[in-house]
């Protein structure tokens, strides 16, 4: 069992507050905060090894960041192979005001049982209950029971062209839901899909927070590099950066092209 | 005509100050900074394109550190796509302070001519003249007689295995000529090679320093990516992060693998 986190300092909350989801939204579509720990490289991870990359402020950045939206998601590879537990461990949290896990499996791939983290986090009420959604799958996975065990549940969404979601779809989906917020954490592969969507429609990253960690993986980590069509880039705005332990974090909007 | 600019604040001086090369020193060879500055996703430039980075002040930071360092190095792509004048514009600027500009250029590819801007700008008294560092090379480069005329010298430093040098084949090199200092300021192979044999052997790299500036160049973009063998990655130590205009800049030293 990890052990609660503190609350964040005085400082850090008034750096972050004004990019947090509205607390009442009339909107249609839920408010989508993109947010990782990368090192210089742009690197997230090494294959095969657990790396402590961010400090140990920043991961208390990121569980308070957590307490502050609807819904927590990350995509298939990182569920497989990090295992979370997808709750938030500030000290003194209520399942009232914990992230809904959600987990993108286009294909139904997740590697789910009544022993993963997220579920066992649920059973316990440290957590609320995952959501995993997928396309319109032929048959049945293996993890439903233990999913709809907890309370979870399993929604297919339609994959549109190419076989995939767009960014677009899956905030109209979530809408209907209900969501009214989404913090994406990851991997690799979700980062960089709804980056190059933002890219080059625009419209879906509401809040972006990066922590840059110092260091460097090298070239057999797993990197962020977004693929704008046309060499456009993507600028930020409105931003902030804030010192936090061994760390820079960037707080900001998206739009814009170099 | 680029116009002066201003010196740097107190605060970003004080930051900075450990981490520049030390004032006397009997060391054999020269104090190494690497310093660039990168987008999100580790990305120098857009091929093709001219944008501006880092905010002004971060770009006074980059002109300060230059009057700091006795030797400013880039290698030969940089030189031929940028045509870099490699010379401080921080006011009042003696050529005495002036860093001597260095043209890393294996093969002898630089396309430098008596009008090339770090020809011109020690012409112009502006800067030192520059030193371009070959192989061995058959010929006498077409750049040799303008480079001679303004007091610039070519040296010829011997390949070594897989016929490119090593950086500690460089220093000891550099330090032979009296080189007390080199600031590298890339391109994305000078980083990467120096990196990797930092990553590798160490002793290469005494101060980093790094701008991160928000946003994101995206996949057809010149990007840091160092690749160890062995994933290993490479750390920094006694760092430190100063926010500079838009932008984030680590000053550190580097050491230690993940």
């Amino acid at each position: 069992m990890s052990r609660p986190l503190q609350p964040l300092s005085a400082e850090t909350l008034a750096f972050l507050t004004p990019y947090l989801p509205p607390k009442d939204s009339s909107s249609a579509t839920p408010h989508i905060t993109l947010t990782y720990a990368q090192t210089l490289d742009s690197s997230l991870s090494l294959p095969g090894k657990q790396i402590a990359l961010s400090s140990p402020q920043t991961k208390v950045l990121t569980h308070h960041l957590r307490l502050h939206h609807d819904t927590i998601l990350v995509g298939v590879t990182t569920a497989n192979v990090d295992d979370p537990g997808l709750n938030s461990r500030i000290e003194g949290a209520t399942l009232e005001q914990q992230p809904r896990p959600i987990i993108l499996d286009p294909r139904g791939r997740w590697n789910g049982h009544s022993g993963s983290r997220v579920i066992q986090t649920a059973k316990r009420g440290e957590g609320k209950a995952p959501w995993v959604v997928t396309g319109e799958l032929q048959g049945r996975p293996t993890w439903v029971e233990a999913l709809e065990q907890v309370g979870g549940r399993w929604l297919q969404v339609p994959l549109e062209e190419d076989s995939r979601w767009t960014w677009s779809g899956l905030k109209k989906a979530f809408g209907k839901e209900g969501v009214t917020s989404v913090m994406v954490e990851g991997g690799a592969a979700v980062i960089d899909g709804i980056l190059r969507e933002e890219g080059e429609t625009g419209g879906i990253v509401d809040s972006l927070i990066v922590t840059v960690c110092p260091g460097f993986l090298g070239g057999e980590a797993v990197r962020v590099g977004p693929k704008f069509t046309g060499g456009r880039g993507l600028k930020t705005k409105d931003s902030a950066w804030g010192i936090v332990g061994n760390d820079a974090v960037l707080a900001s909007r998206v739009g814009g092209e170099f």
